[in-house]
């Protein structure tokens, strides 16, 4: 397999993190998505949508979207629940993320330590701000009572939400407000196999 | 079951586009979610992420997502695919809704329509015009070559693509530039059973 991916995105340590739970080697192909590398004629026909992570597969099949990789990947191992009721919770937190954690806590990140902070960033940064607090508020009223997202394992729903939350600092989030979020992210980074976000030698190139 | 909805909201409408689909009956609540009424400690009981809208079960158990809840309430129907490969590819366009074209193609409705263009909002118009008409792109392209998203046939990623692209006009884009989008919107509003965004007279009260 061959992970398409830009190392300091949280969508992309996701697969990574999931992949080395599972024991699984890929190759990584890296792209800098600041220079525009994720929108040449090559990489739109890995991704019309012209963003990384893609996972290619040794067949030439190629998966975007995170989540959704997420979902292929786990298929059959404890990391997605076997109960419909339960994988109906993990879909929901995998949108939750998607719609109301990333866009906040994981643009600004990526303005302040890669991007840059332009004009039209700045006026919106009051409002990530806000609504990433709120995100992280819904997460904490969750976790100061669970575990773990859904079921009271290690899902896909925790993979995919702990990806931005653990470096929601580097996006000017203080995580010190939220103890069972900090307690959660202690218990996924105790995991086997755990890999940080900027380890890589968990791949074979 | 009852809906807890807001009847212009287009991720309310792929919960009722789904259950009409389907023949189930349901009872449908009503919140202002421009007054607030989404944020009341009443509604935060049923979803604490304060978001219509919200499937509540005759036993008590609510689901929330719009995306989750058409996932559960499709197993075992045509509207969610058996085969893991097809299955993946829903939740890439589900994905892809969430994140790239519902934020970029609802809100500029919501707001021309319901909540007002404040000076913060119209500075953020113009970009989201060009983000949105990025994600009907690639949805032109797919719907070029294929009838429906995955498998040849209606599934919720249908359902979740149709809900705000059917109105995309009331947000400013001028779909006449995708004709593969609307012959898809067509086939989709030809569908047995189709409800229309704003009829309600499917459920029972």
């Amino acid at each position: 397999m061959i992970l398409h991916d830009y190392l300091p995105s949280g969508n992309g340590y996701k697969i990574r993190l999931l992949l080395s739970l599972l024991g699984q080697s890929y190759q990584l192909k890296s792209y800098d998505i600041v220079k525009g590398e994720s929108r040449t004629a090559e990489f739109l026909a890995l991704n019309p949508n012209g963003k990384i992570p893609v996972l290619e597969f040794d067949d030439g099949r190629c998966l975007a979207e995170s989540n959704a990789v997420l979902f292929y990947l786990a298929q059959g191992t404890p990391f997605w629940p076997q109960d419909v009721w339960q994988q109906a919770q993990v879909i929901k937190w995998m949108s939750f993320e998607q719609y109301s954690h990333e866009p906040n806590i994981a643009s600004p990140r990526f303005w302040l330590t890669h991007a840059g902070v332009t004009a039209e960033r700045q006026a919106q940064l009051a409002d990530k701000q806000q609504q990433g607090y709120a995100a992280l508020a819904v997460m904490e009223q969750h976790l100061s009572q669970h575990d773990y997202f859904v079921a009271n394992t290690l899902t896909i729903a925790d993979i995919a939400l702990y990806a931005y939350t653990h470096v929601a600092e580097e996006g000017g989030f203080d995580l010190q407000k939220f103890p069972a979020v900090l307690a959660w992210l202690e218990r996924v980074a105790q995991v086997n196999n755990y890999v940080s976000i900027n380890d890589d030698s968990a791949r074979v190139s």
